[in-house]
C-alpha cells in the first residue's frame, strides 16, 4: 500500500521499453525523464545498441531506476551459460536488481516437455552463485501456456514457485497479468510467492487473439483482465516494487513513444494505482 | 490395454466430424465404414442441416458409435438452458453417451472470470438432472487458456475435475491432448479423473500458432505433443472408450473427406494405439 498515491501517482510506474519498441533508448530515457516517469526496464539488444557504458550513463543522468533487464533464460537451447552470465554482468552495471529468465520451449525437434523443464531448472540452478555474486537476482517468468512449446515451458506461477522455492531469495518470479491472468489458482499462488515477487507486469488479453500471437498484447484497459484484484494480491503479498507496463503490439510500437507513454502512464493510475 | 491391438488397431478410433468439416455428413458416415471406422464424433449444426432422425438413421444404418455429440455449453451468454436441454435430447436420439460442454469465456463486456466461472458451475448444476433422465453423461471441456476470455473459462483439467465432483458421476471431463497438454500437473489430473474421463480427443499443438488461434490444430505428428504418456495415463485411469481425433486446421478442411480420414486413422494406429 503505497501511502502517497494518488499525490504522486507515478512513483512506482515503469515503463518497459518494448511496449515503445522503435523509441530509441536515449529519446526513451529522457522521455521518461521528462514525463515524471522514475523508472525504466530495459532491453538487453537496444542497451547493446548504444554501448552498455552509455545506456549506464544515460539511466543515471537522467535519475531513472532500471526496474528489470530482460533477458536472460533460454535454458533449453537459445542461451549458453556463459551468455546468461554476461547478462547479470550487463544488469549490474545498470544498476538493475533484477534479471527477467524467459524459460525457454521445447529444444529444436522435441517432444519432451518435461526434460525441457529439467533443463530449465539446471539452467536456474546453475545461474544462482553468479547472480548473488553480482548482488542481482533472477526472476523466472511463468509464461501463457501458448507459448510452452516455443519460447517458455514455465506455464503456471505455482510451477515457477516451485523452481524458485529450491533456492533462496536470491530466485524469484514475474508476475505478468498477461500470461497469468486465466489461472484459477493465480491469486493464491500471488499469496504464496510473498517476497518471492521480484518484478510485476502488466499488460492485457485482448480478442481476437492477433494473428502474430508474440505481438498479441493489449494496453491495460483495452482488453479483459480485470487489474484490481491481481494488484491487490500483489501488494498485500509485499511486492513493493515498481509497476512495469510491458505490451509487445505492432499497432502500439506504431504510435510515437512520448505519446505512447502518457497513455500508458494514464492507464497505471488509474487501473493499478488504486490497488497498490 | 487393449489386449486386440494391433490385430484391430481401429477398434476405439473415432472421427470428430470437424476434422473433416467440408465433408457432408452422410459422405463421412459412408466413408468411415468403409474405412473400417467403427465411431464417428458429431455436430449439432451438420446434425441440424440433415435434420435429426436421418442423422440417426444414417449412424444406425452404417452400424457407427457416435461417440460424442459437441456442443452443449456456452453458460455465460451463448445458450439458454433450454437450448442444452435440446441438445441433450439430440444426444439421447443419436444414441451418443456423453455431451461435451464448451462452458464459454466471459459474458459480453465482463472482466470478471470469477463470477463467469460461477455461472458455469450455475450451469452444469442445471442440467445434471435432465441429462440424467436421458441416460446422457455431461463432459466438461477444460480449454487451452487462450480461449479463457471469449470460448471456454475451464483452463485447466484439476479446474473441470473440482466442478465435476459435485455431482455424481453424470458430470465428468474430456481430455483433449491440445487443450491440456502443456500443464505441469496433467498426468496427475487424469489419475485423479479417473471414471470421470467421458471423452478423449486428440490434436496437436503446431509452431508457429497459426494466424486464427481457432484454427491452430494439426494432425498427431505434426506438431510438439508426445502422445505417449497422455494416452498412457487415460489409459491407466480406467478410460475405455473411443479416442476421437479433433482437428480443426484450414489446411486440413481443405483435402479430400476421405484422404483426411486415411492419414488421421494412420497416425492414430501409430502414435496412440501402442499406449492404449
Amino acid at each position: 500500500m503505497t501511502t502517497d498515491a494518488p499525490a504522486r501517482p507515478l512513483t512506482r510506474f515503469s515503463l518497459n521499453q518494448r511496449t515503445c519498441a522503435h523509441w530509441p533508448l536515449a529519446d526513451a530515457i529522457a522521455g521518461c525523464a521528462a514525463a515524471g516517469v522514475p523508472a525504466i526496464g530495459l532491453w538487453r539488444e537496444p542497451v547493446a545498441e548504444v554501448g552498455l557504458d552509455t545506456a549506464a550513463s544515460l539511466v543515471a543522468d537522467a535519475g531513472l531506476r532500471v526496474s528489470s533487464l530482460c533477458r536472460g533464460g533460454f535454458f533449453t537451447g537459445g542461451n549458453t551459460h556463459a551468455d546468461n552470465v554476461a547478462a547479470l554482468d550487463e544488469a549490474a552495471a545498470l544498476g538493475a536488481d533484477v534479471l527477467v529468465l524467459v524459460p525457454g520451449g521445447l529444444p529444436e525437434g522435441s517432444r519432451d516437455i518435461a526434460g525441457a523443464r529439467a533443463l530449465i531448472e539446471d539452467g536456474i540452478a546453475a545461474l544462482v552463485g553468479p547472480a548473488r555474486e553480482r548482488g542481482v537476482k533472477l526472476a523466472i517468468e511463468p509464461m501463457h501456456p501458448m507459448f510452452a512449446a516455443d519460447r517458455g515451458a514455465v506455464s503456471t506461477l505455482g510451477q515457477a514457485l516451485d523452481m524458485a522455492e529450491r533456492h533462496d531469495e536470491t530466485v524469484g518470479v514475474v508476475v505478468d497479468t498477461f500470461h497469468l491472468w486465466w489461472d484459477p489458482d493465480v491469486l493464491a499462488q500471488i499469496a504464496r510467492a510473498g517476497r518471492r515477487i521480484l518484478s510485476y507486469q502488466v499488460s492485457d488479453w485482448i480478442t481476437p487473439l492477433p494473428a502474430d500471437s508474440l505481438l498479441s498484447r493489449g494496453l491495460p484497459g483495452d482488453g479483459h483482465i480485470d487489474f484490481g484484484p491481481i494488484t491487490a494480491a500483489v501488494a498485500a503479498a509485499g511486492y513493493s516494487g515498481d509497476v512495469e507496463v510491458e505490451v509487445f503490439n505492432a499497432d502500439v510500437w506504431a504510435r510515437p513513444g512520448a505519446e505512447v507513454l502518457a497513455e500508458v502512464a494514464a492507464r497505471h493510475v488509474e487501473l493499478v494505482v488504486p490497488h497498490l
